[in-house]
């Protein structure tokens, strides 16, 4: 039904929060319907939205920053969306709770859109839905954007980094840093948050981070590092202080362009990716399947004549 | 040079360690030398040596549990290999050192070899990639290959669980275990390892654990859950014993068939995804990218039609 897009996506920009829904859902399930319905957004009215992406790893205290962060916003008269990118867990059948009842004092609030993206089928997926959801909830008119996300894995570090601004959460002790920086999140943060502030080895931490983001030398925007106990929103203004500071840097810089422009270069590059894994998962399954597997198995192939056979499409 | 492969899988066998390791960057770098290389291995050289999968958060202590294991196999009078999977930065310029110093204690025995994986490129590559290097060092005469990765992307989560047996490493506390849920590790654990065992939250996070994997129902092999402090190297020879005790279940049984044809088409799975994100690569980048994603940025293309361009391969 790919004629039902254009409806929906003036229902949602005129505010009708079952029609935005759907509209998402339509958007994570791509395909055809997904593409009608991001053909009637233009690219530009993201301009006035702002994305940031906060990313860290499991039990850093992402959630409840994120829900600071939205009162904080809300206190400012922002309307506030959120993506929550959570691994589901066929363990439960779906995604499980938890993080996401913190959130209901927000639940109730039409100006805040609480969305947890589950990462069914495979993160490519995820990796192209999560910037055409940001650009769905800017065209209904949010104008903050929180995407959060685990950042351990190469994808989810990239659903992070395809925001204006990205925070990296940790914690004191949380192996001084030198895990954040395995994790290839170094790189990306714009901001740090250094998270449960009132635990021990804190200064360390402090002092490793900044001095592993000096060690890359000197660029236009330098990434502070805040000090937060997100539990009792203690130097969460702060974050969001430095989260504004940022965004006013780009703005007032020509570097905006070029981080939007990236941006969208990953979207691209995730939509061919997204389309080629569909392929690799039609082509890895079924009975061909089981039968070129049966045979490495059987040791009268190997794996690579089995993937190449597979690829090649021929029977 | 595919013609270098044979004598390199020759002098491997006889246990030349320089050998060994051009042959696994060999099979890291993929293409045609890697497929050679392979060629010369029956997958069923693998049935000797038995690769186990150690996976949790970062920080969760997985390299000195791992480093313990190792230490104990070898007063075994086994051969270990270690394949120890980070995510390369490029904010210093490969992998960042720190893990990999404590396992200096086996680096002047010849019996144990080990090998920093780098997430170079993308993920795929490396899914592709780890059990290739665990078949090559099957076949270099390691009985034990143990498999380090951060389990918390879905793609790390899927190169833990190409093991034999995979351990899940959590934390007292992490979370209680919800975390480790969240990343989907409760479902790919054969076994559990509560590390750090003598800090707070100890028996609340057993228990989650416990009433969780219960939650899945009766199967051939409940995990166990097993508290160890690595540091102290307390609770590592109860870990070692649920190991080998879930080698004896999948062995005693049939299930081990069904497990190593499982990895098998995980491994053909990984090489066709391997090959379409080369190709995916390759789509996405050079001046025809460039032009496609200027268009969008100007607001005369939109991401789909741009990556449907690139996927024809048309101008």
């Amino acid at each position: 039904m790919p004629g039902s897009a254009a409806p929906l996506v003036d229902a949602a920009r005129r505010g009708d929060r079952v029609a935005l829904a759907r509209l998402l859902s339509v958007v994570e399930a791509g395909g055809d319907d997904a593409r009608a319905a991001l053909s009637a957004l233009p690219v530009t009215v993201a301009d006035d939205a702002w994305t940031v992406g906060i990313t860290g790893a499991p039990g850093a205290g992402k959630s409840t920053l994120t829900d600071q962060l939205v009162g904080h916003l809300r206190a400012a008269g922002e309307r506030v969306a959120v993506l929550a990118v959570d691994p589901s867990s066929p363990f439960t059948g779906g995604a499980i709770l938890g993080d996401r009842v913190r959130m209901q004092r927000h639940a109730t609030d039409l100006d805040v859109f609480i969305r947890s993206m589950a990462t069914r089928g495979h993160l490519g997926g995820l990796a192209r839905a999560t910037p055409q959801a940001a650009r769905v909830l800017a065209a209904a008119g949010y104008r903050w954007i929180l995407v959060e996300t685990v950042g351990v894995g190469q994808v989810e570090v990239e659903i992070a980094r395809a925001a204006d601004t990205t925070v990296v959460v940790v914690n004191p002790g949380w192996g001084d840093g030198v895990q954040a920086a395995k994790a290839g999140l170094l790189e990306i943060g714009d901001v740090f948050a250094v998270n449960k502030a009132d635990r021990a080895g804190l200064a360390a931490t402090v002092h490793d981070l900044r001095a592993m983001l000096e060690l890359a030398g000197p660029r236009p925007w330098m990434p502070p590092v805040v000090e937060t106990v997100a539990t009792d929103d203690r130097g969460v203004v702060e974050l969001l202080d430095a989260i504004r500071a940022h965004r006013t840097s780009l703005v007032d810089s020509d570097r905006l362009a070029e981080v939007r422009e990236r941006r969208i270069a990953d979207e691209i590059r995730a939509l061919v990716l997204d389309q080629l894994t569909k392929q690799a998962d039609d082509f890895c399954s079924g009975p061909r399947f089981a039968t070129v597997v049966r045979q490495v198995a059987d040791g009268t192939s190997d794996p690579y004549t089995a993937a190449t056979i597979l690829s090649d499409g021929a029977d």
